[in-house]
């Protein structure tokens, strides 16, 4: 294979522990820069989350992961009671940055437990998270490129993929399988206001792997369905429950209304599959962030003096407008996604 | 009636002709300032257009018209033939700068008919000009105003009013009556990328009427309705073919197919009617603009270096997703329009 991957397909890219620190791409600047911030305590880790240095559900979890680490640094000499109850606030901390992902629960949870069963046989606690994490990381990397492998037999010869934000890494994966299979594939990115995740993350990685890649603005998809020049809609989710409605980036389920008004397919990049803890819709908690960035844009004001925002930051797409749901399992019905958990 | 009506609400507040000159409001940089731009030559309007100095379908016909007039004193010396010669070219040197629009052949036709007439007569052919497209002026903003009476009287008290781009003088007067009548109203306006109509000149619009406005970015509004945050829609429309179909702002589709999946309303702010040589929807021809401007926002880059762009200044929303198409003479069912015509 000639191509290359784009630097957001590899978690490792983006993401280190070096010395007691963890150094994160900063993402809101990229590509306009390629920037790593420098974290040097478990605050500075939840505020990065926070402030959207670092975005996407599985990234920030294992930042946090990476954030206990460091916090289990910061307590090495301290009595196993005083490093317990330092690492579970600190996981608490860690927990309130986010409410919609389920993957920054589930790596806190491992990390305690690690740090738990390290603590007890006198093991480096600090080493036994990062391990854990990397560990993670490379599971990750995994999912992703197996569920892009899955995702891009999907893709017809001549695809025309419109995408919402940055669908991570099983989406440079899904386009470099597809591209290498030799399909003749084009990419439609929405820009994704406010933090401009697909005019930015989206449209670099495919510049980077030389697949073709127009920008639209967010209310553009549908009439481009309609005129046949897009012919697939691609997303990832943030979450999935398991009665098969997926949460995510806000703008996603207006597109997937033009798509099944015009027949088209709408595939989601389901990574690890559903959230056990959400049985239903209802479980899924919409995250509200600060309207002020509704206003602005890079930076510049964008709207009138005076005026209010809201910054919902996902919506909910229902089962019926979803195609399959593609995981590192192979592909599922969105009302059959329960069928992950029993799938190898 | 105690509140005032916004400054976009009476088209002569945007648009002047003066000692030769015609001054338009400035509408990309407003409301971050009131700047009048002097053109004093028709291909300075034309410019003008084009640029989006001057931005919707009735204000920019009016400023052709006034184009032409200056055109007429440019020529005033001229012989009959040499000035007919010049409007002709006039003419079609503005009717170039938009496609979409029906106002504007209107206006440049009826401006070529009275100057033909005026020649005839040996009359101020500059003068007919004006006085002709001040009488449309006069004209629109009664449109508008029976218009905004007709909405205001669909408006539940409890609205919670989507809205996207500017939907002009109509909007304004459908929000003042609406308000003036006692009920308890909400705007949501979509900021409408790439050039913010909505953040801009909506929101700046309610602001100076009183009337509480939320700024959303464009792929929230169905995320809105799901969560009955907003109940009812509402656009205007830059062309309606007789079978039913409308042509507005990129990204009013979308929003259409998430109100009629959601059982909420959506209203056509009208004004006057549907374009007589508008058969069908395949009569509507959607503008194409300088992509370039998906790429920025307010002069900053938003997309990677690189990335291509496409800019449809419009889309396609069909009857079926449309309550109702309001007009200064009523309101009708979108399959009924053509009765527009008969009605008084």
């Amino acid at each position: 294979m000639s191509r290359r991957l784009a630097l957001l397909t590899d978690r490792f890219n983006t993401l280190r522990y070096e010395e007691g620190a963890v150094h994160l791409l900063d993402r809101r600047a990229y590509p306009f820069s390629a920037e790593f911030v420098q974290c040097k305590t478990l605050e500075e880790v939840a505020t990065a989350i926070e402030t959207m240095i670092i975005q996407g559900a599985p990234p920030l979890a294992y930042a946090s992961g990476l954030a206990l680490a460091m916090e289990a640094r910061a307590h090495a000499g301290d009595s196993p009671e005083k490093l317990r109850a330092a690492l579970a606030a600190g996981a608490d901390r860690l927990r309130r940055t986010r409410k919609t992902g389920w993957d920054l629960s589930y790596v806190l949870d491992g990390s305690l437990k690690i740090a738990d069963e390290s603590i007890s046989a006198n093991a480096d606690v600090e080493r036994a998270i990062v391990d854990y994490v990397y560990g993670l990381v490379e599971e990750g990397n995994r999912i992703a490129r197996d569920t892009g492998r899955y995702a891009a037999d999907l893709m017809p010869d001549g695809a025309r993929i419109q995408t919402i934000c940055f669908a991570g890494a099983a989406l440079n994966y899904m386009l470099y399988f597809a591209a290498e299979d030799g399909k003749d594939i084009r990419l439609f990115a929405c820009e994704t206001r406010p933090y401009l995740q697909g005019a930015r993350l989206t449209a670099q990685s495919a510049r980077e792997m030389e697949i073709p890649v127009t920008v639209v603005t967010d209310g553009m998809p549908g009439y481009l369905m309609w005129r046949k020049m897009t012919n697939v809609f691609v997303s990832t989710a943030d979450k999935i429950s398991l009665d098969g409605y997926i949460a995510n980036k806000i703008g996603t389920y207006p597109i997937a209304l033009a798509a099944f008004d015009n027949d088209l397919p709408y595939y989601v990049l389901g990574y690890n599959g559903p959230a056990p803890d959400a049985k239903t819709v209802g479980d899924i908690e919409i995250e509200e962030r600060n309207p002020e960035e509704v206003l602005y844009c890079r930076g510049v004001r964008t709207a009138a003096p005076g005026a209010q925002a809201y910054y919902p930051a996902f919506d909910i797409t229902p089962p019926r407008l979803i195609s399959a749901i593609v995981t590192d399992r192979g592909v599922f019905p969105p009302r059959q996604i329960r069928d992950y958990f029993s799938a190898r």
